[in-house]
């Protein structure tokens, strides 16, 4: 099958498993479910939900989508989750960004107080469709690994070092603590939950979880580069954020060429990881989208 | 036991559960746990595990607190629930609450970005502690109650309607619509996961929903009433606050002889639905409480 047909195929499935849970035509109060709605279905990338379905079919090794049914409740709590943590992050006293992939954030097009409220209705919604799985050891297994994903040892946690560290300038330490946090932490937790249904041996769970970690930080240092040098076309958004909003960057603490080095380098962690497993061309297939950013 | 011999050793017992699982000492980020902390231990009453306690006490027919150890991770859920609750609405963009119990509100001691993530990671925290439960399928109602509780039909789309309501003429049925969600909704979610813990059959499930349904809806009555004609002792807070907010309330549309004894009318029903069961006596006086601060 071709990657571009897997990507495809495995994110019209979760549109719909996500439209089922989020549709809500006359539902009271309206405004609320319209702006949850509005903001999960904003353009993303379904990144972390198709992950997580790629390293399950790579662990029960084949391909098939009818298969992935039972992952459904759990792929759509992912993308719950990470929706509630960008109109959250967004707001106008955390980021205050105004824009999200090009279009007016949760904030500007209903309100702070109502994108508050869709923050916490999708969490507690994710945490909800967790309910659906049908094995209850599982279902518990999931709400432990997502809640750890989000909690102060996770992207909560990564988001207040974050602010904290605004306008002042941190070590590379800490900035890998933040990007950890804030996006490898949600990435661990679809290959983790992938081993959970997949039935994954604790090696193979540790070994995934590295590789979606080192994913996740080259992801953050591509987007820190990309901030730097990149256009409006390659970012999705306008690029100078972080230097705008003080934050300080990789480019800005080890120079670009160092950077890039140290991106590439965790591209190949990431890549060497899971070379030699079976089924394994969607997990490569995301290291590559991610070496193709750099510029 | 005396009434306040029982509110006194569940509540230290409540306490103590909370500290376990919020102790932050030298936890990074520490201003995250620390405002997390603050906001948890600043002298709420603990009504809703206090309820949920009695409640599972009741139904097993003795008081034995050593009885109520596999409750704690729930207990401590739903304090940790309502707290977020609080703290989110109190936000500048909420409900602009400076005070909650006389001290500071969170936003206005840490600022409203540490605000905003410490409530987020409450509500993860709360899921989180509900794994702690032993017994896997409890565990998993215990989610379900809870989501269904916070959700946008019940805590969330009350406060919703509620914002959207300011400012407007309301009718009673939309207040009445705001006071279930908003208070009923983590009381009847009290009561509820007290009867998955006792086994408690569906009809009696119902019946002491509507219970604490009734005794949530009383709550937010005499609480109007108290707004307009009580005093800072007896409200805990300034009066008038709904006026300066140009929220509806029951004096305001019924007038405040109706109000109250509409109130009336709902303790009656709440007392009416326990006083034939055994061991009543806790229920009871949950009732006897809110109907002594009636002025």
């Amino acid at each position: 099958m071709l990657i571009q047909e897997y990507f495809k195929s495995r994110g019209m499935l979760l549109e719909k498993a996500l439209r089922n849970y989020l549709q809500y035509s006359n539902d009271y109060p309206k405004k609320l479910h319209e702006a949850m709605y509005y903001s999960v279905f904003s353009g993303g990338k379904r990144l972390r939900p198709i992950l997580f379905f790629a390293t399950y079919e790579m662990l029960i090794g084949r391909k098939n989508i009818n298969r992935l049914e039972r992952l459904l409740p759990a792929a759509c709590a992912l993308e719950m989750i990470h929706t509630a943590s960008l109109i959250h992050d967004d707001l106008p006293s955390i980021d205050d960004s105004s824009e999200r992939r090009g279009q007016p954030s949760c904030h500007e097009k209903f309100g702070a107080a109502t994108a508050i409220l869709a923050g916490d209705a999708l969490i507690t919604k994710a945490m909800e469709v967790l309910t659906d799985i049908k094995n209850n050891k599982i279902a518990l297994q999931c709400v432990m690994i997502l809640t750890r994903a989000m909690s102060t040892r996770g992207m909560i946690g990564g988001q207040v070092v974050d602010i904290i560290s605004a306008k002042k300038k941190v070590n590379v330490n800490t900035l890998r603590y933040i990007h950890m946090r804030k996006t490898g932490a949600l990435l661990q937790a679809a290959t983790e939950m992938a081993c959970s249904f997949g039935n994954a041996e604790e090696n193979l769970t540790i070994t995934l979880n590295n590789y979606a970690l080192n994913l996740g930080l080259a992801y953050q240092i591509v987007d820190d580069i990309l901030d730097e040098v990149g256009s409006f076309e390659v970012l999705g958004k306008e690029p100078g954020e972080d230097i705008r909003n003080s934050k300080s960057t990789y480019p800005a603490l080890i120079g670009l060429e160092k950077s890039k080095k140290t991106a590439e380098k965790m591209l190949r962690d990431s890549h060497n990881l899971v070379k030699n497993m079976q089924n394994n061309d969607v997990l490569l297939e995301f290291v590559a989208m991610i070496k193709e950013r750099l510029p």
